[in-house]
C-alpha cells in the first residue's frame, strides 16, 4: 500500500538534519574556540591524569577529537575510544593519525546505539549539554551509553549537572524588539507591536549574554542531575522550585537559565570541577537562555518572586521539550497581591 | 498512479519559505533599520514630490508598506497601489489606518502575478535588491510588473542597476577561517584544512563588510542594467568585464561584489539619485558579498587582475545562480606567466 505522499515520514528525532549539522566545520570552530569549555575538559584530563593510566575511556560524540586526542597527550590511558556519528568522524580518524595517538585513540563512526566496543570502558567524558543544558537531548545516548558500556564504579564526566535561573533585566532587548516598533521615521509602527510580541517573546532567546547588573536577584539552582543515577525516564519532566529575593529595583522583563556541569576527581579526596556557563563567568559558546514575560513588570527591590519551572520533553520531537515558568511576586508592601503567572516557551517546537 | 512518496514534489521558485522569512519581523527590523536603504527610497519620494502629484504609484513587495507611507505623506500621489504577498499584508493595512493614509494606499495581499489592479501605474517603485543585486530573483516579479501595468512613458524606481567588482584582501576572514585550523591547544589540526577551505571558500559569503584599504584596485561597474528595457530572459546569464590595475601591495585574497541603484527623476532636468552599497558608503543590510579564491596570491602592486564575471540563473531552482568569475594576472615583469583561472560559486544551490 503507497503511503500518501504529502505526508512526509519525518524523523521525531531529526537525525540528518542534527548530525548533518555537526559535519560541518562552522560548529566545531565554535566548540573549539570556546576556552572555558574547552580548557574545562583539558583541566580535568590533567588533574585526573595519575588515575587514567591503564584506565579505558569512552569520549561520546568526540567530534573533532579534542577530548579523545587530550585523555592520549596528558594522561597515559589504555584505550579511548571515540565515538561520533556525524561525518566529521573521517577527518577526527585522520587527526588522531597525524597527532600521533592511533595506537590509544580509535575512532568509531556510529551512532551511540549502534556502537559495539571491544570492552567496557572505566570512564565515560562527553560534552553532550545544550541550551538550558537538555536542549537537543544528547544526553539519552550518553545515558543508554554509560548503561551499556559503563564498568560498575565507573565514572561519569561529567559527574553531575545544574540547571540555574534568575529573574533579570532585559532592557536592551526589550528596546530592540519592542521600543523598535514606535515611531520609525516619522511614522507610528506601534500596530506591529503585539506580533513583535508572538515573535521575540513566545519562544526563548537563545545566546542571550546577561550582563551580571541585569541580574534582579541571586541566581538559583533549580535542577540538579547526578549522571550516575539519572534514567532517560526521568529527563520527560524536570521540576525545579525557586525563591528570589529581589536586591534592587530594575525592571523584571523575565528570567535566565544556564548551567553548570561537574566533574568528580577520579581520587575520592581530590577536588570536583566545574564549568559554569553563567553570567558571573567568561562567556562560552552556550552564553545563556533567556525567557522574556509577555509585559515587563517594575520592581523596587525587596519583592520575592517565588515559582517553579518545568522541562517537560517533547513526546513526538524527541530533542525538543516546552520550558514552563510558574511565578509570582510578592512584595512587603502588598502581600495580598500575589497573583501567580505561567508562560510556556517551546523549545524549539 | 500515486506519486513516488520519496521523492518530494518540490518548488523551484520556494515560495513558501521566501514569503514565510518575509512575514516575520526580523527581516523587516533589518530592513527598517538600514537607514542608508530607506532614506534614499524617502529622498527619491520628498525630491519628486512635485511631479507625484495625481501620479498613480504601484509599490511591489511593499512589506510593512514603508515606501507607500513615505509617498502618501510626503507626496500627493492619486492613487498607491501597494503589493505584499507576504503575511506581513494583513498588518500594512493596519499601518496604513492608523497612519491616516487609507485614502491614498491601498493594500494588495498577493503574489505580483496574480494582481489584478483597478487601473495601470505611473510610477512602479520597488525595493527589489538581493545579494550581488540579483540574488532571489523577485527582480523577476518587477519587470513581469512592469510589462502589465506600468503606463507607457512611466517610471521604474530604481531605474538602473550596477553591479559592482573589486579584487581585495581578506585577511581577517582568512584567519579565522583556514589559519584556525592550525594549532590548537598544543594539537595539529592542518588535517580539516581542505575541509575548511570547502565550507568556507566554495560559496560566496555573504554579509562581509569590506575595509576600503582592503581593496587592491579601484572597483569596476560589471554589469548594468536599465530598468526600463531589461527583460526576463535577459537574466538568464549576465556578463560583465573587468580590468584592474593594482594599486599596492597585498595578499589577494578574492573579489568582493555589490550594487549601486539608480533613481532617474520624473523631472528630465532633475539629479538622478543613488543608493551605494559598497565599502566606500555607509554599510546597509546587504552589506558586501565576499568569494574567496581557493589560495590566495601574493601581489606587489602594479599587476593588472583582467577576466569577466558570469551571472548564471539556475534553470531549475529560480531563485538561485552561480556566479563564475574568470581571471587573470599579468605583472609587468613577466608578463609571459598569465594563467587563465576560473572559480564558481553556487549561490545558493
Ligand atoms: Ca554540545
Ligand atoms: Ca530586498
Amino acid at each position: 500500500q503507497p503511503s500518501d505522499p504529502g505526508k512526509e515520514e519525518e524523523d521525531p528525532w531529526q537525525d540528518e538534519e542534527y548530525f548533518g549539522n555537526y559535519g560541518t566545520l562552522r560548529l566545531h570552530r565554535e566548540m573549539l574556540s570556546d576556552r572555558p569549555r574547552t580548557e574545562a575538559y583539558r583541566q580535568v584530563i590533567l588533574t585526573n591524569s595519575p588515575h587514567l593510566r591503564g584506565k579505558v575511556v569512552m569520549d561520546l560524540g568526540c567530534g573533532t577529537g579534542i577530548i579523545s586526542l587530550f585523555c592520549a597527550r596528558l594522561a597515559q590511558p589504555k584505550a579511548v575510544f571515540a565515538v561520533e556519528a556525524s561525518s566529521i568522524a573521517e577527518h577526527t580518524k585522520t587527526l588522531v593519525r597525524q597527532n600521533g595517538c592511533e595506537e590509544v585513540v580509535t575512532v568509531f563512526q556510529c551512532r551511540a546505539e549502534e556502537l559495539s566496543l571491544p570492552s567496557r570502558v572505566d570512564v565515560l567524558v562527553s560534552e553532550w549539554m545544550g541550551n538550558c543544558l537538555l536542549f537537543e537531548f544528547m544526553v539519552e545516548s550518553v545515558l543508554q551509553s554509560r548503561d551499556r558500556w559503563l564498568k560498575e564504579g565507573g565514572m561519569m564526566w561529567p559527574s553531575g549537572a545544574t540547571v540555574c535561573l534568575v529573574p533579570c533585566q532585559a532592557g536592551s532587548y526589550y528596546a530592540e524588539t519592542m521600543c523598535f516598533w514606535e515611531q520609525l521615521y516619522g511614522l507610528d509602527f506601534t500596530a506591529l507591536q503585539p506580533l513583535a510580541q508572538m515573535e521575540f517573546f513566545s519562544r526563548p532567546r537563545f545566546s542571550h549574554l546577561l550582563q551580571p547588573e541585569d541580574c534582579l536577584a541571586t541566581p538559583c539552582d533549580v535542577i540538579n542531575l547526578d549522571m550516575l543515577s539519572l534514567q532517560v525516564t526521568d529527563l520527560e519532566e524536570l521540576n525545579g522550585q525557586f525563591i528570589f529575593a529581589v536586591e534592587k529595583a530594575g525592571m523584571f522583563h523575565g528570567f535566565t537559565s544556564w548551567f553548570r556541569v561537574q566533574f568528580q576527581n577520579l581520587d575520592r579526596d581530590g577536588t570536583t570541577l566545574e564549568l559554569d556557563t553563567g553570567p558571573y563567568s567568561e562567556p562560552t559558546h552556550w552564553k545563556q537562555t533567556l525567557f522574556m514575560l509577555d509585559h515587563p513588570v517594575p520592581l523596587v527591590g525587596g519583592e520575592t518572586v517565588s515559582g517553579n519551572i518545568l522541562l517537560h520533553r517533547n513526546p513526538v520531537w524527541r530533542r525538543h521539550m516546552t520550558i514552563t515558568i510558574q511565578w509570582s511576586i510578592s512584595s512587603t508592601e502588598d502581600a495580598e497581591n500575589c497573583q501567580v503567572q505561567t508562560k510556556s516557551f517551546p523549545m524549539w517546537r
